[in-house]
């Protein structure tokens, strides 16, 4: 089995030019296949603003009606995805840009109501791995966006990590999956004022002393969640870290194992 | 050589939701390969609207500044192309969107600087039909929207009928290509009065006699143009006509032979 990269960037890289640039330019020459997932940055809320659409937040979670579909669909789907694609074929890595409606490889059905309406947000419930995979095959990069389909002609916004996760697990019927989620700092330190007491390994067992000490808690806890969820489905390796642990590899990371 | 049909759809059909829906429908029916390329109608004029960006229109051309060229990859790039997609798989028919940087498909140059300055505006060099391709040969059908890019990083705004006409020419090294340009009404008739009065064969010998007498005149000019340039680089037909030309034979349509 071929490895594959499965790599997720957040808004950190994607709002700074300068630092986006250099990314690409070192992804675009990482050897052997790879996927890349962007989430938004603050694009998506300055657009909402720009065109007064009021933003509404529950629990740090977009709510999603449909003037902000209209807003992620043309942000993620549009503006940030081509011009990643756009960057990366001048990097010479040709690339092809997906939301889950192309090629119908993310289907997901609209997150039922309960106490909240987040709107057109979307839960993945089928990942179609055949068009992406036959690009993979001939040396083409699929360049995800967080946005899936019903297979009914609905849009939905879903969680890029979660994307991320889901589109792992379905790579790893073909290929030995390596996923990193790149962040601007490193995540998970010992201690939260000094950079490099990153732990380099979590597994089952010490994950359950991390949480009891308050050392993994708050925004870190659905992030461990889809990593583990990534492992059970047979992901072979899960790296957190700064993006920078890509390419040097001198940089220190947190890899998780079950 | 198998057939392909490649159908370019302008804004009457984007901006009406029922006829758009009614359109896929039958579109997504269509047998064999096919390509769809679509404009952009009134939504990038009302979202620069919505965001005070000036639109300024030289001959009925759109100059594309750095704004602009954001809320085209937005609207054509994101919104439009995305929905058509979505829509296409709730028809059962696997699509993917497709920019000239997705699969490096279209590379354009800058327009350069004469008496107009037309901004981030490119025209198509090279048609690159490897991706789409691949793609049409396992059942997908690509979705273009207007946009190209330079190689280089940048994404430039191009006329959606001569992508057409370009796509239709190098998809002509693989398929038997038949063009369509799919209008509200018919376009070319003997009596601008009578919708019945189609002219249904132009050629090269009748088309002089059709401009001297000032039946194809001004906007049909350029598209005749294209029409042409499409027969000149082997495409085996090119038609002209209300879209319901693609799926009722009883419809009066133009066909442009050499």
């Amino acid at each position: 089995m071929k490895t594959l990269k499965v790599v997720k960037i957040g808004g950190n890289i994607i709002d700074n030019e300068k630092t986006l640039q250099t990314f690409i330019q070192q992804f675009a020459q990482l050897e052997g296949p790879k996927v890349l997932v962007h989430g938004g940055g603050k694009l998506a809320t300055q657009l909402s603003k720009a065109m007064n659409v009021e933003v509404k937040m529950v629990e740090g979670r977009r709510i999603t009606d449909a003037d902000t579909l209209d807003i992620i669909t043309m942000v993620y789907g549009g503006k940030i995805n081509k011009n990643l694609v756009a960057l990366l074929q001048a990097s010479n890595c040709n690339a092809v840009g997906f939301t889950g409606a192309d090629g119908n490889s993310i289907v997901s059905v609209k997150r039922p109501v309960k106490t909240v309406d987040y709107g057109f947000v979307g839960d993945v419930t089928k990942v179609n791995i055949g068009i992406p995979s036959l690009l993979l095959n001939t040396g083409v990069t699929p360049v995800f966006c967080a946005i899936t389909h019903d297979g009914k002609g609905q849009l939905l916004n879903t969680n890029a990590d979660t994307i991320t996760s889901e589109l792992a697990i379905a790579f790893s019927e073909e290929f030995k999956v390596e996923l990193y989620y790149c962040f601007e700092k490193s995540e998970v330190l010992e201690d939260v004022n000094d950079e490099s007491s990153v732990i380099q390994n979590i597994n089952s067992a010490n994950y359950k002393t991390l949480l009891e000490n308050g050392i993994i808690a708050d925004g870190m806890l659905p992030k461990m969640k889809n990593c583990f969820h990534a492992l059970h489905g047979n992901v072979s390796k899960v790296c957190i870290g700064k993006t920078e642990m890509l390419f040097n590899e001198n940089v220190l990371y947190t890899t998780l194992t079950l």
